[in-house]
């Protein structure tokens, strides 16, 4: 590791701004040294948790000991303060989705090349244990290979009562939650996507979307079915995946779940049928007793650096960044598609510009 | 009820015609006297179950004891076998799918409009237990008004080997299966169909669909996800429904399941974030204890005929056909829309002609 200690400010002191400084504080590399706020009771906060308040975003900018800004306002704002922080020759971190419309990513990626600054987006959700369950089960195809991926999130409590009920900073679920759910397909998945249909909910009246469906598919020819929802007073489970061999299931963020594989290769006992209703069935019998196996979930050990020590390395030179511009750029594209899909109510194909 | 006996004989004796032969030894208006079957096999066997087996259809249609006609053939000589039937002046109970395509269906409809014949096809499942309770909370707005649907079969046994896993004699998953899924939606849902988004699945190289996911949209914004599967080695809910007061979850045949609804009116107790993977959650939070309450699904009382003794009634004038033949043609369009959708990987909208 580094020496150097890298001085942070954390623009946006609210949830997520103050969510960072406290796992910061476990940080070796990093160091807080201020925050900004245009709220009072933001500022408020930040000193009673021992932070130097910033009077404003000029003085963060001016302060030559600032290495790093951190951006955890909401997303209208994003780019302009990402801009001013890189022509300052600070590097950025930003809290996601990086920006509304891709276009204004593009922009920040432009000046972050001339100014030779690192920007990078806190896409956290792609260290989730769950997410390194299910890709370790893709990537090691546990299950055989994988066609068919279910990933939803699902809360009973609504839209929550800030900017992200509002269309104007970038509020919806879509945004919100969906970045991260699609972020992680897109990271396990490497292939070209082929065609988007969503369907958006607006079943709470709000002026943006409360959840969505959306079924992506791939080249290579396996589907996702990506939910959000908060008006889900039962959840089902966070992962339902598909392969070759079996199928897998994690419940929830305490990785609950299993696996069920079928056995290849041995005498099986064809299913016996069943009363279902008012009918019999072979087809949905349970299989015999011979014929699967149930498994637990693999144990995953971190491989990945930590997102905060990634920044550092990328910084350095000395790594890649775990979460690249290009890749957060092309979920902000399937985003937008996935609006437009809804909007439409059609598939939208060939818009991917992705080719690995 | 009546004093006449009605006589019936079953063409084709394979599964659900030896399954209808059982089921009617309890009923007391209808008699089973014979069946037909080409297979060889099959005779031996209905022999073997006790009933007569006529040497050709011919015989059966000029016997002029017989009533009925019960169809349990496969799909693609339902047309021809029922019309046989119609113009021999039988009535006729046929199996679903009635028919592969829906012009044939108005073929037979015709035929029974003209010979002033009963034509009534076996949507067994709209007796099933499972779909009368969802109805009953669709209905009674148990759960607030039902705005989203999630209907579901999952086998893990791929296609049965027998001639539903062949294209021609019309197989596959949509047809088997789907057409009760469809059926049971559209029985419950008083709305016309906006759009239809369809994903097939052959994942097992069979020649027909081994499943399917299709979103379907309502012009009273209500929404339904439909699926049927066959590679599923863990099933999710048989039924996942949402209303705007609460979400509804039947598990599987056994009516295993909850309801969980919203409090309104109370003082309802912020929910408290919860660390998620890598980051904080308020919106997918539980809510708190007192934002709901958790109860038993409803009991269902039957309120329908049976299926056999609603034939017999409408043979006598004395009730409506439970199944009617506009909706059975209104389900098979839908299926019809749902394989075009699927094949040319489009949403189809203003198709579906019911305007109740």
């Amino acid at each position: 590791m580094t020496n150097k200690l890298y001085n942070l400010v954390i623009v946006g002191y609210g949830g997520m701004g103050s969510y960072h400084a406290k796992l910061l504080k476990e940080n070796q590399t990093i160091n807080v040294i201020g925050t900004f706020d245009i709220l009072e009771e933001r500022r408020t906060a930040a000193l009673a948790d021992g932070y130097k308040v910033y009077e404003s975003y000029e003085a963060v900018l001016s302060d030559q000991d600032v290495d790093l800004v951190l951006i955890a306002t909401p997303n209208d704002v994003h780019k302009d303060i990402a801009i001013k922080a890189l022509n300052a020759n600070k590097h950025v971190i930003c809290e996601k989705p990086v920006t509304i419309y891709s276009e204004d990513l593009k922009e920040i990626m432009k000046v972050a090349e001339v100014t030779q600054r690192k920007f990078v987006v806190h896409q956290n959700r792609r260290w989730d244990k769950d997410f390194l369950t299910i890709k370790k089960i893709y990537d090691e195809t546990i299950i055989g290979k994988v066609f068919h991926i279910e990933s939803r999130v699902q809360g009973a409590n609504g839209i929550p009562g800030d900017w992200r009920h509002l269309k104007a900073p970038g509020g919806g679920m879509l945004l919100d939650w969906g970045v991260h759910l699609l972020d992680q397909l897109l990271f396990m998945v490497d292939s070209k996507i082929t065609s988007v249909y969503a369907n958006l909910s607006y079943v709470l009246g709000d002026e943006v979307d409360d959840g969505f469906q959306t079924i992506i598919t791939f080249e290579n020819g396996s589907t996702a079915l990506i939910e959000v929802g908060t008006t889900n007073f039962i959840q089902l489970p966070r992962w339902y995946v598909k392969g070759t061999a079996g199928t897998a299931v994690i419940d929830d963020w305490s990785i609950a779940g299993k696996i069920v594989t079928q056995n290849f290769g041995v005498d099986i006992e064809a299913p016996k049928p069943i009363q279902a209703g008012q009918g019999l069935t072979k087809t949905m019998a349970p299989p015999s007793e011979s014929a699967v196996s149930t498994s637990d979930l693999p144990e995953v050990a971190p491989t990945m650096e930590s997102f905060y020590d990634n920044v550092v390395s990328v910084i350095e030179g000395k790594a890649k960044p775990i979460v690249k511009n290009t890749e957060v750029l092309r979920v902000l594209q399937l985003i937008e598609t996935i609006f437009k899909a809804a909007e439409r109510n059609e598939v939208i194909k060939d818009f991917d510009s992705y080719n690995r």
